[in-house]
């Protein structure tokens, strides 16, 4: 394609509009323009993106069994009842009414649809294991849509459903969607990886998140350098602390730290390790108040407190609530003498001796704190987040971490949804069971967001060949007749040998030319220009490590096709 | 693909919530199943039509220069109210409001977010003409969705926008784009006809709609017999009488015409014939009651009603108003002594002798009215609707008349959206002006109704090959070795002769597999038998004509790719 038939309004400065390098990156190489707040058009070399990886995605989808087909992105309020997600989902769901005041949602994700549409057509065991998957738009009313592509209210998602006769089938055909995703991510030339994680909103028992690896990642995953094991942190399990202190218990002395009020002020100020300090975080759940220890040195993780206390809400509790509890401020509390709420702790409170706790009054802290000496603690769990240096919950190593961000997750459903619309078979004898779903999801904007997470440098993005608009930037750096007539050749001999190139046909500089070139990124960039011709060369530059070498150009076809 | 890996629910019943063939067939088939009124999930089967018929669209809107691009379904209300179209569309714009209460609709059509994509992007006349295209869900809150994928409420279009220099120009972009439909309908396999339509509420100064002929059609074309003119009936022109009715006038008489109300019953009354009666029949605009006069064998057209008005809206007057205004119930209306309000009548009505008119007064006639002697005439005008047997307004012969659907329109918008957004470029003089603007559209869904509607018959679908699900249906009758053999050999050369096989793998009998067939409409159906295998032949019928043909298994593929 010539530049001059398709519209790419390159940007020479960043955006003020983005953050994040893959944000700012679609915007200057002209890839996305924004509609309105995480809603985008994308323009022609985006939509070429995101075409690919949609094709690979199928493919892969195709060959792990499951069937293509369109549901509709408007879906009626009644199925959504059924299952009580049309009251769950909240402000993110997005509603209306129609003409006749019925009301409606923009679907963000389709259990509803699909559930009605196997209990309506699918009724035999026979049938079994069936899987459909769309790539469709969805809709979902983020309170904050931000990062471009990767955080949008508008957004195309694949989204797959498996249909199981029992728990053991099912965990088969998520397995074929795990391989299926492994291919898919593999495919678009991305470093990833698959880690155990939370399943959130969508509920069921047990999922997986691919995460591509980048620093700019908003997730922190924690693998084990040995091993197999890797999770997402918020999901990652500690293990209970196998050594004891054995340090003999000295008394309890209370302590002045005048203005130490974090971890680090105090154990500064006391000269002790911050693992010798322990934290006590107040809690409101909406309908009590708890309080956590950690040691100073770990983070409480929410979602684990969560779920130990059965609750969907979690909050730290405000300024007010710890003075009433506590009778002192923020950064005080102690679990020395705190009645009246329930006292939860980390697995590592239990080796503990000799610690350094909150004194409950302002600028006093206990030291020599010992467990059932001086506090009691009702529960002990696995309630900090994982990190680097930990042993790996799976005992195949230590984990270490990294920065992720998620494009696909999988999740094993069960029967919440079959059970909530009853949407059931009969099996070999007749009898109706539910049928036992999974659901996987690929964001496939955010595939392309998080490939330039993980691909760019400061000139611009530097895509993976599978998934880049164009494989070929050719580059004529003037008008003479003899750079156009081997532009030309080039533009035919390339593009028969299968290779997508764009040829850059503008009257403009070559420094612009070949910075646009760097922004957009193709893998390969053919410069034609009179001197090279005069030595019958034209040069070919890898955009990636930045190799140039000089070709005759009627070997560049066969260079770049062995590239 | 085997019939067991996907999910094909046919019906043996027509089912009660279709109407016309293609919704009953689409049903049955197993192509679509209704989610909510005018809204569908596409099943396996379906989806593969639609991408088919994607897909030729796409070729040719690239090969007519067009850029693929996509727009996002949710459009904010500043750009609708921009064109003033927020309010003027009605409650056929689907709205909703996001969290922040902020105000969007779902598109039904994009010319505002192409336009301000246009303004934003393209600067220089250098760039144009230039445009893009999108294949998009829409959305359009229909009074009355039905006939399946024919009138949705959430379907599928591919709309595309030129933008140009100057009139000339963007007619020159229009033709681009209407040879470009030419070509994807022929490709789609359908018969069809460009005709002049009218511009309804997208507006512009000319169109042309695309009408897949089928005599299910909402549509009346009319065509003439020798030369090229076609146009909806709605806009057809029809000239003015050449022949001027020499009769001798007669004197005005009133005669009683009891119980007879009706042209025909009027006219079979009085023995005279239909072309020598006129109908005068009362509309209300909101502002005024007019009286429009046609003769007795036409039909008034309200749109050159309204058109000559210059009115929005245009209804029969009540009995209550015809009552008041005439002083006789309806029936009975005439122009003879009719005062107050004004009379605009048709060309053919000024050419006429001696003619039957109401008497203004129950069960009462004239005869041998006259114009001017009788009764006056304000305005004269083409308001009739054309039909067979009128002679072509292009005077290229005599027209005909047929059904149509229309599955594409072309509109030259001229300034109308880039005046109301300011969408100007600057000229080679450095002066801004507005793009000249055209709007093209497909209805995808559409498309595959109207190619059922064109082609089926009593016991199902007859696909076009180009937009056929599969090519080729593959029956085995038994599972014997050879049968099964034989099959899997035909399958393998089939699809590497670059054939689509639907292969019937269900333990089913053979007359159901054969109902199945003729009802899913593959072009070829290949059956294999074990009767047949003994004299070394499969039969090889053409869904079209049932065609049968015997041949040894080695040489379907041929036949079939000759075919």
């Amino acid at each position: 394609m010539r530049t001059s038939q398709v519209l790419i309004p390159t940007l020479r400065e960043d955006p003020g509009e983005a953050e994040t390098a893959s944000h700012k990156l679609m915007l200057r190489a002209g890839l996305i323009r924004k509609v309105a707040a995480g809603i985008y058009t994308y323009l022609p070399l985006g939509l070429r993106v995101i075409r690919k990886i949609e094709q690979i995605i199928r493919e892969e989808m195709n060959r792990a069994g499951a069937q293509e087909l369109l549901m509709p992105i408007a879906a009626p309020a009644e199925l959504w009842q059924e299952t009580g997600r049309w009251s769950f989902y909240g402000k993110e769901l997005i509603r209306f009414k129609d003409r006749h005041e019925r009301e409606f949602c923009l679907g963000p994700t389709h259990e509803e649809v699909i559930t009605d549409l196997f209990r309506r057509e699918v009724r035999s065991y026979r049938q079994l294991p069936i899987s459909f998957y769309q790539i469709q738009t969805k809709f979902r009313d983020e309170i904050r849509p931000r990062f471009g592509l990767m955080r949008g209210r508008e957004f195309i998602m694949k989204d797959a459903y498996s249909f199981d006769q029992d728990p053991a089938s099912a965990i088969l055909s998520y397995q074929k969607m795990y391989d299926a995703y492994d291919r898919i991510f593999t495919r678009c030339g991305l470093t990833f990886r698959a880690v155990e994680a939370d399943t959130g909103l969508i509920g069921g028992s047990s999922s997986h998140e691919f995460m591509v690896l980048a620093e700019t990642g908003e997730n922190t995953i924690v693998y084990s350098d040995t091993g197999t094991y890797a999770a997402n942190v918020e999901q990652a399990e500690v293990l209970p602390p196998t050594e004891v202190d054995t340090e003999a218990q000295r008394p309890l002395r209370k302590v002045q730290t005048p203005r130490c009020r974090t971890v680090e002020e105090v154990t500064k100020f006391l000269s002790v390790s911050p693992s010798h300090l322990v934290k006590t975080l107040l809690y409101s759940t909406g309908k009590e108040t708890v309080a956590v220890l950690v040691r100073g040195d770990h983070e409480v993780n929410e979602i684990k407190v969560q779920r130990l206390l059965c609750v969907t809400e979690l909050a730290l509790a405000t300024p007010a609530v710890v003075e009433q509890v506590t009778g002192a401020p923020v950064g005080f509390t102690g679990p020395v003498g705190l009645k009246q709420i329930r006292i939860i702790a980390d697995h590592a409170i239990k080796v503990l001796r000799n610690v350094v706790v909150g004194g409950s009054q302002l600028d006093t802290h206990y030291v020599d704190a010992n467990l059932e000496r001086d506090f009691q603690v009702e529960q002990f769990a696995d309630l900090r987040s994982a990190r680097a240096g930990d042993p790996s919950p799976r005992k195949d190593g230590t984990l270490k971490s990294t920065k992720g961000i998620e494009v696909g997750h999988v999740f094993m459903l069960g029967t919440k949804y079959s059970a909530a619309m009853k949407a059931s078979y009969l099996d070999a004898q007749g009898q109706e069971c539910l049928a036992v779903m999974g659901c996987y999801g690929i964001g496939v904007g955010r595939t392309a967001a998080s490939a330039i997470e993980q691909n760019h440098d400061t000139k611009g993005i530097i895509w993976p060949f599978p998934i880049a608009p164009f494989h070929v930037h050719l580059l004529p750096l003037t008008q003479s007749a003899q750079t156009v007539q081997v532009t030309e050749q080039l533009y035919a001999e390339l593009q028969a040998a299968g290779l997508e190139v764009l040829w850059d046909d503008r009257d403009e500089r070559a420094g612009v030319k070949f910075n646009d070139a760097d922004l957009m990124g193709a893998p390969f960039q053919v410069v034609v220009g009179d001197k090279g011709l005069t030595e019958g060369v034209v040069e070919v530059k890898t955009r990636k490590d930045g190799l140039k070498i000089k070709l005759p150009p009627a070997q560049v076809a066969a260079y770049l096709t062995r590239m």
